[in-house]
């Protein structure tokens, strides 16, 4: 999408994945496969390139670092995104920086993990995040009890302490290459409890002015605080008893944001590009309510090339625009598109997205 | 653009052009550099196609009609588009199927176009169009009076009478797979009366609901008249006495429609596409009054690798979206962007997108 949004600009993009099939490749001007985890490839990626940029945090730093080091500018920062890509750092940082994040303690092991818990039981309920290599829910595992330590991940975690979250809020900002930080509106999010995924988002979130001031005011505060260049997706925690609490960031579209597709005058990837490319950032004011829903294969859907059920019955819903990905492959689970609703009211355009999220399906041939 | 939009939906594109650095190369799946006017060229293009659509009208109907033959669906029929690709056979079909438009007179040479405005001398002021061939106010020719015609085109041509238009309108209208047809809002057109290129536009156009719902009711009147399935961009003058004509129609996305990727629910682009898929209409309900310019090669630009002057102060004016089409290189007058204002009422609107046509300049190096 992000690409998509590039087409739109006086730039040539460029693009480095593993995978021939990544839906950047259909709109890329040059595409590289390649390990985007691996120094030396990063590195001659990015050689002769004005700009650098990352769509996931799984980048090397090694790498970027040395391209900055050539010149080439790289946003978000090296620095920035090292801390970022470890959530032990990250949890440290907010804490060396007074942002309100819920307690958290870093083990190596599953076993120094579980002597700790032993040690404080009250710790428990918590939740054990791996500090490398999560995304999109995975490396995330919820420990109700002591009990829960025996299928505890055996890698260097964090522990945090489970929050009493009235709600799950996020606010997409973006700084410009002059210091400038724009916020999209405070969306809420709903995830699913057993894959950790955004089921849903609505935005406006429902929540008073106060709060979405407070919300967009420690999310910009957490912009500045990491200094980077293009997009700070900041996750917060509203708690049961009104205190806000820095959950994650990203430093990139994020899917709090792909609904000011049609939400916004300026979407999350366009005001991304305008951010690292130096140009001014566009307007983050609503244009209407909206919802967006994730499109995933289906969970009883197989593994194998997608078909796309029930579209034609989504877009014959005034207000719906769905976004596929072109992944060819789906699995359960997978992230295959979007679908956003626009209507008069956030709640109209929740129900609208449920109805979308239940009539298209996505599943392999025979499923 | 299309292709751009159709990134979004489950299909793979094939694109045919003859420019090797077409835009649509950058993001289609598939790019054939060919001669689309060739018979053979664009039979063996097509085989294997579901779906078959043109986004110009100089496409060989001959190819056409043979990937028809072949059982691949071709959305404008080979039929219509024969009628529109040639002026003459078009004003003929309005004036079989009732619609209205403005006199005419057909001609084969320039001869015989001097000999019947001699006979007729109160046939000028009057407009000559080439039959075949035209494109973006190129093969049109105001003839003021009898002088001029030293340099009518010797070639088979349309005299058309000068209409007293108060305005230029457009409404683009898409007929599904089913028959269904559906509008977009009627816009205002201002063109350059030397380029003949459409210069701004206006969404929705300053005209009383009743003449709104009249253009909308001829212009779907001759959408239907036509049968084609996908867009019909139908053309019409708005006349000092309030009739209305039909100038000219466009069975594909057109100029007048571009600021439906912001104005609407759904773009032209994407309700080409639902169109041509068999899938459902999208909701033409205008989202907010807008203006669109295009951004055109500077006219004292030289020809040359193309810069982009004025980006930044463009982008920097909230509600402006600007798309430009990755075109390398500029020529005085060519088509190499537009951009889309929207705002709270159309004037605002119009105001906004000719600060942004001030602002930006397309040029070659050192002009």
């Amino acid at each position: 999408m992000l690409c998509q949004a590039a087409l739109d600009l006086p730039v040539r993009t460029r693009v480095l994945d593993p995978d021939p099939h990544a839906p950047a490749a259909r709109c890329c001007d040059e595409f590289v496969v390649g390990d985007f985890a691996d120094a030396a490839t990063v590195r001659a990626f990015g050689a002769g390139c004005d700009v650098v940029t990352i769509e996931i945090e799984h980048v090397s730093v090694t790498g970027l670092r040395a391209l900055q080091a050539a010149g080439v500018a790289v946003y978000p920062s090296p620095d920035a995104l090292e801390i970022i890509q470890d959530k032990g750092a990250q949890k440290a940082f907010y804490r060396a920086h007074h942002l309100p994040t819920a307690d958290f303690w870093l083990a190596e092991t599953r076993a120094e993990l579980a002597a700790y818990v032993t040690e404080n039981p009250a710790l428990l309920p918590a939740f054990q995040k791996l500090r490398r290599g999560g995304y999109d829910g995975n490396g995330v595992r919820h420990l109700p009890d002591a009990a829960a330590l025996a299928t505890a991940f055996d890698a260097p975690s964090v522990l945090e302490a489970r929050v009493d979250a009235a709600l799950e809020l996020a606010v997409v900002c973006a700084r410009a290459t002059d210091g400038t930080i724009r916020a999209f509106p405070v969306v809420e999010m709903v995830f699913d409890p057993h894959t950790h995924l955004v089921t849903a988002l609505a935005a406006p979130a429902a929540i008073s002015p106060e709060t979405a001031a407070r919300a967009t005011e420690l999310a910009v505060r957490t912009c500045a605080a990491f200094g980077t260049v293009g997009l700070l997706a900041v996750e917060l925690f509203l708690t049961t008893d009104g205190a806000l609490l820095v959950n994650e960031v990203a430093p990139r579209p994020h899917n709090s944001g792909h609904h000011t597709m049609e939400a916004n005058y300026v979407s999350q990837f366009q005001q991304h590009l305008r951010a690292v490319l130096g140009l001014p950032l566009g307007d983050t004011t609503p244009r209407a309510p909206a919802a967006m829903v994730n499109l995933l294969g289906a969970p009883d859907g197989g593994d194998g090339p997608a078909t796309v059920h029930g579209l034609a019955e989504a877009l014959a819903l005034p207000g719906v625009a769905v976004h596929l990905y072109g992944k060819t492959r789906t699995r359960p689970h997978r992230k295959m598109g979007h679908a956003t609703a626009v209507a008069t009211t956030t709640a109209e355009a929740t129900a609208l997205a449920a109805r979308v999220a239940a009539l298209i399906r996505i599943a392999a041939a025979g499923f």
